[in-house]
């Protein structure tokens, strides 16, 4: 690969250490920190502990393929780029630096409505390499249509409706910094000043909070993601599904697939760790539609654990955050580097070659009370 | 509202934090200590992180109400105030800034019968705005009976009758600072000396202890709870129930609603905390008369899970102690602000925007036992 | 009570920090201390948390009565107090002063077979009041028999046969220590040199341990038990089993009684908690005789929890050493009435005045387990 | 014994701590590291404390034997020594120090392929005491054969293969010193350069890593165990199996013998503690052939714990490591008197005098959920 290593950034941990400790605190809180108490924070990561690794023996670990399909992409490996806001805080070159981290290690990414970057920069620099466009429903429908219309004609391949965020998830950290998009920076795909720029923070929320209670419309049901499905020729995913339930609705309103996702815990507080959820949603689905997760998952194993319980792959938030931080779209691409090995290293000892072969292991991930005996 | 911002208090836990370096030891210890080890005290809090949210998506979030009512009372959110005793050794106002906090937030407050004002003048200050009368039977039945009048002549809407405390829990804390309501408060309700003072403290057993061993009577069954049902035109709540059976003996000795207490870990310790037997008083009273928590409720999410297993609304006890010593009335109702206001955001963001949908959805709080497959 | 009270000694608690900070480091090792890694010495304790105490409301506590029987012999209380060594290492008075504070208590007294005062002195000591006698199985049966004789002659209860010291536990810090009973003191209830005194310690055994190797008899059956039950007029209690089967081999080779322990956490390491085994052996027994308890006993509400477990009593070691180095007699009276205080206190806040009512009280003790829902 | 005793090296933990302190950081890291977070290598350990043992009294703990068989060979203990690299870099008389250490205490000893001294001389050193031959298959098969060839010539009694280790678990610790063998060492089996010296290490592997992918046969199946199996007059044991169906696999395959292994969480990261899949394995392989387990065990509790599972033995790695850098022989053979005698003392307290005696007794290990009562 291209990326010169950085001696000592082992593992995403390393990364998460070296850039909290780069970051200024205001980007840095609103990027690590969660809502409320960070009980779902926490736990979306501690989770995965809960969960265990039953590897076969002497399966011929001599060949191992990460690659499968997402939708009908194939990709290389299934770890893809969670949408994620305000990469210029990050790095002064923000997400075209990232697209670029993500095109050399063959990930696919989904770039967010409120990058620091024009979608349409963003999909150019890209170039062959695909990508999603995450979707927020503004209160302004026709600003809402014109964006998808946007990522249509830039070359987005899906769109990605996020279905968590009727309102921001209190995130205290923010509250306290009366956290602000720095005045360089602004909402790149948007035009006018209300929508472009940040309201300024109250005593009791961030102006992040005040900017989307002000945009984005609450009042979403399964009945837009119908009409969002039959507007455009783009397939539909929508992301933040965490109950059997609703994945269903997602399915009989024309979605084509389901991230399950708390928002890296940033919106609800207290609610499950998506691993804990995913199972659910698999059963729900039955194949009918892929389904993938993201939250707390930061090694190769949690991404072994996620395919073994049913996801057709993973979507990583903050590990992408802080490789950029820490060296641009060389650390974009290394940690997706080490996130790749870390899964082959896992698949290799699990004796399970293919990710198809993860999937059909009886038993291959259980979870600890397996070991319980009553 | 009319509250003025403490910014930087943010959370009920930040005034618990400042509250707790602002005042004296005594009351200080007083205010926050539980019985014996406080291994209750401690398991009310950390109970409800055995409960997790599973939140529905795309419900309209645009609007949401936390409307419910109390018996026949219509209150605009379930949260209430639970009885407390001493309110001057917290501030100078003592309970009149209680209730005026109440009154701003629209929170129906329990007088406590150990109040340091009495029960008139804090109904008086109330005007229109409701509240119950928490009662303790004195060993002098005439006394009570006179109280019970002087409630029902002041108009407070309801007794509540404390069942948890025929004799004082064991508070090490108050033994070893033995003690004391300060010489310049009094039991604001009783006119004699044995009555408004308290005896003095001994080396095992603090003031307060001798004064409840020496004016309560211990010797209280239902058989009371029915003559005092019988004997006031107010309904009858019972505080403190802990059992199923007992919920039912309630009903049938002509309660009319209960409250699932431990009296904040106060009494018995190594009791189960209160959310971990709201569920099996619900489904013991099947709906006959409304069921109440407290013990532990520090956010919204505590909140929300206590109505998922199907409390029609919870008291908080110390919250309100800390709002008021931080910043009296003003305290009491940001308090109580900041718990509506995480109420509603858990509400919008599970996708129940009704008190009703909380406790329609099913599974939507869930013991982490949920995710264990054996 | 005779006891002038300590301030600031309101638990046992209080008594273990005072007495392990009084105490030289050899006996304070040989006090506290148990086998190999110590998990059964704090098992015992922390298990009791695993239990929770579910409790009824409005049962009349006016009155409570804590007596009970222990055989055929009415207890004011159900505390007795576990046979330990060498108490003249704790006190100057020892086994005398803990006689004196058993009495002033009412709490039956196990003597052990290695005080540090002869076995008739103990008994003149305690006059009318009851003890038994804690006996150990020498090699040389003569000098087995021949104390039995004297226990009977000096007016014992029971004789109470410890079952489980074939060889003695493997206490790190007394070989460390090289742990030696000090020379002024000695196995009092012996004449010969190798029986009243130790033989030297090795660099890895104490030389407690090298005593209990020569001069136990390792080798002892149910068969043994049955020939003790028929050669003495005194019931027979086996004091350390840990199995139901063994609980019923006691009773059919003629034992009266069963008190079950892990010699507090001493002997066996990585043995479960005496709190968690307790329910099995009750049920093994069914009722044929009583069973009590050791091991971790520290307040009130542990007491509790046992007897509603089905334990007919409870004894305690550690605590009675703990008194007797703080305060002799007193020292121990105090903590027996401390422990007796808590108990009622538990069961007068949980609804049950008496100890049959403790017994009879469907699920008033549960395992923690009894909240989760799968 | 022969061992000169080190006062205060009471345990395997004293050996812990003392090594630690006496190796340099790398041999050191090397030693006691495991793959990535170390999950596996703290579970392994850990795991052993949700099991109890439930001890039978007074069963004749008069006379107690270990011995027990190891496929047909009598040992006198069931503890062995796993096989570990590179003992030279513990102490300069390397694996002979370990072997005489093996023989006075009576221990079988699997020698590593990857031994710093030649496995002929190994052997020589043992004499007529047994030894086992661990085997790596190498790339070059002819070379592999003429391992097994030498292990057969120089009197080895069984060939064990390891199966975990197609490519070798990434140590972090060990990338980040850039792990190498001391370049006055080498792989003493093997005669090439490129077989007996380490490649050098990279920024993201250890110099040993690439020995590993360089040499060894990463597309190792049944097939060539069976050809194995076949190929040698050897009874073929494998090592490093955690699934009952790869064990059943094993037996179909001609294998006489398996050991349950995680390679000490040095492979795979986040699997399962050795112990807690123990059972599941003894239960597919239905006494077809024996079971022997190795993983975190420090102790003769964990060693009687993994008896009662169904083990017919155990092994243990890196306390012979310890117990060779304090001492050299003399260590390896104090740690293996400490595990026996630990076990002794078990067995004893537990009324379990024969081998034998513990895996007939029922539940006289059981899992923690033992207790619970849902
Ligand atoms: C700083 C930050 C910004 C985010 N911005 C968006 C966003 O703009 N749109 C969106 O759908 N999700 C957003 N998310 C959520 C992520 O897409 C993803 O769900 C989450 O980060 C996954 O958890 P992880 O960070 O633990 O990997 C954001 C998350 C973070 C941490
Ligand atoms: C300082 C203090 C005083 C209390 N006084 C009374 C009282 O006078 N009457 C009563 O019924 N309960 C009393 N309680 C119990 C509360 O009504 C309530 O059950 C408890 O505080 C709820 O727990 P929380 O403090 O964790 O919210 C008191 C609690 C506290 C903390
Ligand atoms: C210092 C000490 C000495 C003991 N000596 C004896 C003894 O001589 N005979 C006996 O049967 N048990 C003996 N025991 C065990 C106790 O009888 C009892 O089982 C144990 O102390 C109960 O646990 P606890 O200390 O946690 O209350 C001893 C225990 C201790 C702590
Ligand atoms: C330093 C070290 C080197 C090892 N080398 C080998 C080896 O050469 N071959 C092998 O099969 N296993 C090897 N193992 C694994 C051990 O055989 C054994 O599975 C493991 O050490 C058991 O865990 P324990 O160390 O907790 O007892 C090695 C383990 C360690 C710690």
């Amino acid at each position: 690969m291209v990326v010169p290593l950085h001696s000592g950034l082992l593992t995403v941990s390393d990364y998460e250490k070296t850039a909290t400790s780069l970051l200024p605190v205001h980007p840095r809180d609103y990027y690590n920190g969660g809502a409320e108490d960070e009980v779902t924070l926490r736990e979306n990561k501690r989770a995965f502990q809960d969960y265990t690794i039953r590897p076969f023996c002497l399966r011929d670990a001599s060949s191992c393929s990460l690659s499968t399909s997402f939708l009908s992409l194939p990709v290389s490996h299934p770890i893809g780029i969670a949408p994620t806001a305000f990469h210029r805080m990050a790095h002064p070159e923000g997400e075209l630096a990232t697209v670029r981290g993500a095109k050399a290690s063959s990930a696919l990414m989904i770039a967010s409505s409120w990058s620091t970057t024009p979608l349409e920069e963003m999909k150019k620099e890209a170039g062959g390499h695909p990508m999603w466009f995450q979707l927020y429903v503004y209160k302004d429908r026709d600003l809402t249509r014109s964006i998808v219309r946007r990522a249509e004609a830039a070359g987005y391949f899906a769109i990605v409706l996020t279905v968590d965020t009727p309102l921001l998830g209190r995130r205290l950290a923010d509250t306290r910094n009366r956290f602000q998009l720095p005045s360089h920076l602004k909402f790149a795909n948007f035009a006018s000043v209300a929508q472009e720029k940040m309201p300024s923070a109250s005593n009791e929320s961030s102006a992040f909070m005040n900017y989307v209670s002000g945009q984005i419309d609450p009042s979403l049901t399964w009945k837009d993601v119908r009409e969002l499905a039959k507007s455009t020729r783009l397939p539909v995913i929508v992301k933040g599904v965490m109950r059997g339930e609703d994945a269903v609705e997602a399915i009989n309103n024309g979605v084509k697939g389901i991230i399950v996702s708390n928002h890296g815990g940033r919106q609800i507080d207290s609610g499950p760790a998506t691993i804990h959820i995913l199972r659910e949603i698999v059963d729900a689905v039955q194949g009918r539609v892929p389904v993938w997760m993201d939250g707390g998952v930061r090694n190769g194993r949690d991404i072994f654990k996620a395919l073994a319980l049913g996801a057709t792959g993973v979507f990583v938030g903050r590990p992408i955050l802080w490789g950029l931080t820490v060296a641009g779209e060389n650390g974009v691409a290394h940690v997706l580097e080490i996130l790749s090995k870390e899964l082959e290293y896992t698949m290799r000892l699990a004796g399970c070659p293919t990710i198809e072969s993860i999937r059909e292991a009886k038993d291959i991930v259980v979870h600890k009370s397996f070991f319980a005996r009553l």
